[in-house]
């Protein structure tokens, strides 16, 4: 497989396929992918409805399921790819599993981090915004779109 | 049983004993439970060494169990007792749980959620801080000068 073929945009790509899984599942439609040596070795997306539980986000499942991946807490060799900003629970988490790099689609102009601090992340940890932001955000338009429209 | 009985003092004790559970299993000895209407419904301690995943955190699977034992995503009537200050990552999960009473033991001087603001909990989470700090305290220190101890 060409490398040039492996960019963000491809990672990306497979953290929108999550983040669909999502909206298909009634879920706030937002997915994740990590990334190690350019190969996916987790992908989740949020579960917080299913599973009763706020701590059913994207990113802390996959977080989980890399650590278990690679048998080790630390994710420092490793790419977040997560379609929405995460949030400050989220941020929390990629600080002790010392995440190499984080990517993420569109910004949560509500609960995303960066409206605390940029520092909630580890000092070590590398930040791109804005891959494929509008089809991140599209999906997560038409999810709240579609919810009014039940609830009139 | 006498109502009096049934102070922060009694449920951080509970606590405690789920701390010293970590400490006995080697793991930083942080312990927490939470109550609703008097009664506990979910016990936890660390286990981020034993399932090598940095989300493990007892506020974390506490708040999993409560969550489950409730069969809501929201824990407003609950008050979680820990015996550390919770980090950034279990603050912003206690957010999301719209937690009703946080009361937490001794203050995490490195990683405190303080440290970054007061406002990551939810606005209508009450917070007493200090409860038998000594205790809290003096179990993580004896934790860390053990593994000094073993590192030299």
């Amino acid at each position: 497989m060409d490398i040039d073929f492996l960019s963000h945009e491809y990672f990306m790509k497979e953290a929108l396929k999550e983040a669909r899984k999502a909206f298909d599942e009634d879920e706030i439609p937002v997915g994740a992918v990590v990334v190690c040596n350019n190969h996916i070795i987790a992908r989740a997306h949020n579960q917080t409805e299913k599973l009763n539980d706020v701590t059913a986000h994207a990113e802390m499942l996959a977080f989980t399921s890399a650590e278990e991946h690679i048998g080790s807490k630390y994710l420092k060799e490793c790419t977040l790819y997560v379609t929405l900003e995460p949030c400050i629970m989220c941020a929390g988490a990629a600080y002790w599993t010392q995440l190499g790099e984080l990517v993420y689609g569109v910004a949560d102009e509500k609960r995303g981090y960066n409206l605390v601090s940029k520092k909630l992340l580890h000092p070590t940890t590398h930040v791109t915004a804005g891959i494929m932001h509008e089809e991140c955000s599209m999906l997560l338009k038409e999810f709240f779109r579609q919810k009014r429209m039940q609830n009139q």
